[in-house]
């Protein structure tokens, strides 16, 4: 289970300020949290005429800039599928929080208030004054944000973290493992590197090219 | 080897312009090369009070925005040393080429025009006009752009692929290996994975967290 939950709902119902109180208990307990933001808007980040502007039009993958406190990094969305985009930037994440991409197949936190239905797919928890008659799901008053957070932790960060033990991908598609298999794969590669000198951690990543396909 | 080259000299020398056709030249030929710029003045991408930079201020360790065309995302440079960033950017590219970081052990095109001394580590390139009489490598005037692109791909790019047909990092730091033992790791790998249904294809990624230190 990749660690990605989405937020959505009116444009006016908080969710901004919700995400950003969940992100500050989660961080400081440690987590490695991040954000994704989908806006059918244009982005005006990346100004015209800026030089990382003009090497992301000459057709560079990532086009980036840092200083001695952040680094920003423009890249190419067009032609990638969400799905792709999301796991790619989850890939490194205790729990990444969208905000966003309601039509895509994420576990999602409805915002129900000034809603007249709840139809969105895939939604586990809703957050409002009121309970939805409808929904058999979680449910928040907005003011309680640390049972929210608490909530993510225990039913997201922790069993991700769980199944994301050993993560084969193949040409950037993960391979499905059980967990017999996934024990094998991580004792043999355990005993083989345990021999090698600096062989010994506590994350191991293993990439291969094999250039054709094997 | 990481397939990383890094640009140096006078601020007005015309790095970005050559960068800039370097890149369109080399994604043409189907690479992925992405830019680095370092700047030692505040970036302006990320304004004040924008959702994005209220995430990040809140502890998110990546803050991203995305709509149809472009992904931006802003994460913590502070803490980092220069290596890592560069490197963690240049994982998934054929070849990164910074602008700037000129103190850090990059092999370096220098543009040496208007430079008294050619002083800087690991220059392996000089570009200008006038090919500089202490320097003992290879020299491009600023006109032949196509002369630095082919250059730049027999010498990094394709020794960079083949160097990286076999990476193993434990912890982040990558194990050194010699070709016979890549080729053991390989080959195991590529038994064990081909009697999974989905477990042929031309890269493998395998990552391993063993929650503590094995």
């Amino acid at each position: 289970m990749q660690p990605i939950i989405s937020f959505v709902g009116h444009s006016n119902s908080g969710k901004t300020t919700i995400i950003e109180q969940i992100v500050r208990i989660l961080s400081r307990k440690g987590y490695k949290v991040g954000v994704l933001k989908h806006t059918h808007g244009a982005i005006k980040a990346d100004r015209r005429g800026t030089d990382t502007d003009r090497f992301r039009l000459a057709g560079a993958g990532v086009s980036s800039i840092s200083d001695d406190k952040l680094l920003v990094r423009f890249e190419k969305a067009q032609g990638h599928r969400p799905q792709f985009i999301v796991q790619a930037l989850a890939k490194e994440l205790d729990l990444l929080i969208i905000e966003g991409y309601k039509k895509e197949h994420f576990p999602k936190v409805l915002f129900s208030d000034e809603l007249k239905a709840v139809s969105h797919k895939g939604i586990i928890a809703t957050v409002g004054k009121k309970k939805p008659d409808s929904a058999k799901v979680q449910h928040f008053p907005p003011s309680k944000i640390s049972d929210i957070a608490r909530w993510l932790e225990r039913d997201i960060i922790i069993p991700g973290k769980k199944s994301r033990q050993v993560v084969i991908e193949v040409d950037g598609k993960r391979l499905p493992l059980n967990d017999f298999v996934g024990e094998i794969v991580k004792e043999t590669i355990r005993g083989a590197l345990g021999t090698l000198k600096g062989g010994r951690g506590r994350k191991i990543n293993i990439s291969i090219d094999f250039g054709r396909k094997i």
